[in-house]
């Protein structure tokens, strides 16, 4: 399995931060020196993860009688861990809950940032359990410059996005977590245990902090493990101790590596993990889509025209010089961004197919496959634009609201 | 005056820990290899603290109108940080609020732990200010092994004998930390902006702290630091600022040089500092009193019997080996923790005077010396008993109750 390493197993082997190989992926940074992006499976053995592989997913349908995703079918959603335990509960009708997040960074979401939550909504759709969104107002208050009422105010913001994404009240929580810190004394204790068995020796391993670092972002990462364990969350679920599973891109496995070990030491299930790769900048794979790289990014508040003239103009092109050179020998999809992107939004598999062998024999334009994805996007944007204009803030403080939430006990 | 020194400046010169003069002095140990305890001259010029010397105490008995308490008389509370600039506030009629604490480590508080709070209260009378006392469990938590309910039991108790000094709800409100953070978000927000402000080599400098230690641990400082902010108690202080002025043990005084560094860049005032030494444990002024260790402490649940029997048995004499040695040489009252002890319990200066006189002088035997302070501890745990026993947990929930205080504001 390669699941089951310890924190202090980390320490030498694996810094988050360690770019030997050209590829940097840490909760704030993520780079690669080559045009087709990280190297994924590098970073699963890196980071000691499991490969979703064939076996994996056929077991996924057969335990849930439904087709998996495509973010999974395509591996975009590429490594786990103990994903299998999950599938057994499932089979088992025990009960378990999902926990996602979010650092509120800008006022503005990126369609990059749609990609967990699309995925945790199916998720929960499919397997019908709870679902905890933790946002980390603090996180940016600690790392950026910014305020902490402007850190809640995009919480704020931001959540409209989420619960536009489809999520429903009845089985969603949704919280920023210096709220919650004010108003659940079972989710600080939480912190403050995790807090009780993390050493600066673990954190400096893990996330890379040294001596000069600042003791709260010394101190945070505890503040991302407490949602993990149900116990956080009296008001939801009693004195239930969950399992719980964790969809997050893969740059936010060192804080779950860190969970993971700690958990035991608390009477906790370990989290289990699905990680996703990264969307690429509009640039290329070298970066992923950031919200404060304004022409790295298609915003979910951006214009029809705006993500015409930005794919036109940005999105990087793996066609050729000429027309004539182009209809020779083809464009090269590894490394094309508009192709990727459909990976990522074009649901329909043979469409995408098509495309994929049109582009890569030279029968397909840069013009004109750019022209799929500025409708695919268009229409995305566009439509999750008109759900959130319909929520009301009342709607964000229902989702907010601590109360029970619904889920199976079979 | 040596008081203004910045965190950074305490990294190489000042540890906390430094031993260097076989005084060890920092929030976890109070040791000294002399046995007439710590040097605190130099510690003042270690801490970069002010002595409290005859020309402040006259200021602090002509502004007050009143004469000062025997602690601060006799040079008990022998050190501090800018309380002039809390006379002058006095003097010109402007509100300030005291801020002092505990960390609740066993149920039985010693009579050592009765010092600060005697004096608060006295200076509470004095000033007519309100009072915050903040018992902070996840210390004890993280330094002990000891449950986060167990510490919230003790502190519940612990509230109970600090009530019992005698303390009126109208303008003291005492808390457990972790009780508070789960109330009121504008604590939690003062504790991660200062933890925004401060590095692990600043915590390494002044607290000693290492790789090793936990996460916990190195976030901790922040939670001593946030009541000396106003903002911290909206629910008390509104949207005022007011200035902070903190009685307690020199061993304390790490958190608080960290808080006065941190203070102006949060747009706080640096809390002013009054510095006590330490009750010596029974057996000496090589270590201070300690409720961890059972024959070096006078609880305040003992026995009238009890007290009898550790005095006579434990209490270090600095009388002679025969009574007719003692009659011809005189005892040495600057060791002799009988002596030390009426210094810091027996209010009546000529009294005290003139037991000094006659044990140095031989007239007074060491068996005679302890009957006296026999009888006056007995007088003082009883009187302190009674008073306790009279508390309901409705007088308790009244203290700990989020609710305005009064104060002056002329």
């Amino acid at each position: 399995m390669g699941d089951n390493l310890n924190v202090s197993d980390l320490k030498i082997e694996d810094t988050g931060t360690d770019d030997t190989e050209g590829d940097v992926v840490d909760p704030w940074n993520v780079t690669s020196s080559s045009n087709t992006g990280v190297d994924y499976d590098k970073l699963i053995a890196r980071f000691g993860s499991s490969k979703i592989d064939d076996v994996l997913l056929a077991r996924f349908e057969k335990v849930t009688g439904k087709p998996v995703h495509h973010l999974l079918r395509r591996g975009i959603f590429f490594s786990h861990r103990d994903m299998h335990s999950i599938l057994n509960l499932y089979e088992a009708g025990k009960p378990f809950f999902l926990y996602t997040g979010r650092g509120p960074s800008s006022s503005a979401m990126h369609i990059g940032h749609l990609i967990p939550f699309l995925f945790t909504k199916w998720l929960q759709d499919v397997f019908d359990v709870p679902l905890i969104i933790q946002l980390t107002d603090d996180e940016k208050f600690l790392w950026k410059n910014l305020k902490i009422d402007e850190a809640t105010k995009l919480a704020y913001e931001n959540t409209k996005d989420i619960i536009a994404c489809g999520f429903d009240p009845s089985n969603t929580f949704i919280f920023s977590d210096l709220e919650l810190i004010g108003q659940c004394p079972a989710f600080y204790r939480n912190i403050v245990r995790v807090q009780k068995n993390v050493t600066f020796n673990q954190v400096k391993g893990i996330f890379g902090f040294g001596d000069s670092d600042v003791i709260g972002k010394i101190a945070f990462p505890a503040i991302q493990a407490a949602p993990s364990f149900s116990s956080s969350f009296p008001f939801i679920f009693g004195d239930k101790n969950l399992p719980c599973l964790i969809p997050c891109a893969i740059d936010q496995d060192p804080y779950f590596r860190m969970t993971r070990d700690v958990a035991p030491k608390l009477g906790h299930h370990k989290p289990a993990l699905l990680h996703s790769s990264f969307l690429p900048a509009l640039q290329g794979a070298m970066t992923k889509m950031s919200a404060s790289n304004d022409l790295s990014a298609i915003y979910l508040t951006d214009t029809a025209k705006q993500i015409k003239n930005k794919v036109n103009k940005y999105a990087f092109s793996g066609g050729r010089d000429t027309i004539e050179e182009h209809r020779k020998l083809g464009g090269d999809c590894s490394v094309d961004t508009s192709y990727q992107y459909l990976k990522f939004f074009l649901e329909d598999d043979e469409k995408l197919e098509q495309i994929r062998k049109d582009y890569s024999s030279g029968a397909l334009l840069t013009g004109e496959l750019k022209k799929i994805l500025i409708d695919k996007l268009s229409e995305i944007v566009a439509s999750h634009q008109e759900r959130k204009s319909k929520l009301t803030d009342d709607d964000v403080k229902q989702f907010m609201k601590l109360r029970p939430l619904s889920f199976q006990t079979k």
